[in-house]
């Protein structure tokens, strides 16, 4: 019955993917899944809890990267320039994986529940951020801020880049991001009255 | 067997706040609440499309009231004013119910499927206040980056707000949050390398 299976989880992922794309996550099977890659569905919950954790399970090591870039910011660096570089970083790493990187955002596109987890999932990113920031020191509401502002720079650049035919990569649209967010800041005349006299 | 129930919503809330704090939400009924409140589920279900609306219809007015601040905002106005002020406003709206508002979150604060429910109100909340802004000429990303620093930034002050026993309001911990990722984002050296010589 159990036979060793050569890269049982990519064969699982990548069969997911383009039945998801093909018949959309509603319409998919976990039998159809298993089929499609040549493998029981015994095979496929031995890696995977249900059909949604194929596009989740990524989720964790690039909050485990996030995370560890953070903790491994110079002691110096300043909060928002720890946050930054760190997701500067995980850009760089879905660029190199753009197309699958694309192909999961257009599954997760397609549906409501999906995107409700994703966000989610964007929330426990951010948590986690803020907490590695108070680790280092950071005080409240300066780590939670960061955290946020870095979690909402990517969400954006990430979108901007998914729609993007240009051959900008995704730390480019992070950087932009976080440019214009500073930019934004810096005209905010808090406590006065805007745009007065 | 149709009469006129005075006040009939609100019976059914404060009803609905206090079984959820006594019982928790998920092991109230809609059955009970409608007897605490001296009402029938017929009446519920005209006012509500379940148990859970009880707690979010609120927030289709706290988007109208910040989309409107937007809106009405001077034509001068940079957009993180803009957005700055209306949170303001909404901040100044909560405190004036101050007790009512913390019950809601303790209720919230207790359940996880409540908190992703807010999360995804809180998104939404964002897109509409990024398409105001764009309808204010504010380009992309600016609009959506001004609106969920806007949104991140309330959510922070709020947090920071309900676990405060001191006499602050909403307003001062929204102008501090804002206050402080102005200050992270100053200190952001963009494309220089953190933490360098």
């Amino acid at each position: 019955m159990s036979r060793w299976e050569p890269n049982a989880r990519g064969r699982l992922e990548q069969a997911a993917m383009e039945l998801y794309l093909e018949r959309g996550f509603e319409q998919t099977t976990v039998e159809e899944i298993a089929k499609r890659a040549g493998l029981t569905e015994r095979t496929f919950f031995r890696h995977f809890a249900d059909k949604r954790e194929v596009l989740f399970a990524g989720q964790a090591v690039v909050q485990e990267f996030l995370v560890s870039a953070v903790a491994d910011a110079p002691e110096a660096a300043a909060p928002m320039d720890a946050v930054g570089a760190a997701f500067e970083a995980v850009g760089a790493l879905f660029e190199e994986r753009r197309e699958s990187v694309r192909r999961r955002q257009a599954v997760v596109a397609a549906n409501a529940e999906l995107q409700e987890r994703e966000l989610i999932k964007l929330a426990t990113l951010s948590s986690a951020i803020a907490d590695m920031l108070r680790r280092r020191g950071v005080p409240d509401p300066a780590a939670s801020l960061a955290a946020e502002a870095g979690v909402a720079v990517f969400r954006i650049a990430f979108e901007r880049w998914v729609s993007d035919t240009s051959p900008r990569d995704l730390p480019y649209f992070i950087r932009e991001s976080l440019d214009e967010l500073k930019t934004l800041l810096l005209c905010l005349r808090l406590g006065e009255s805007p745009g007065g006299s």
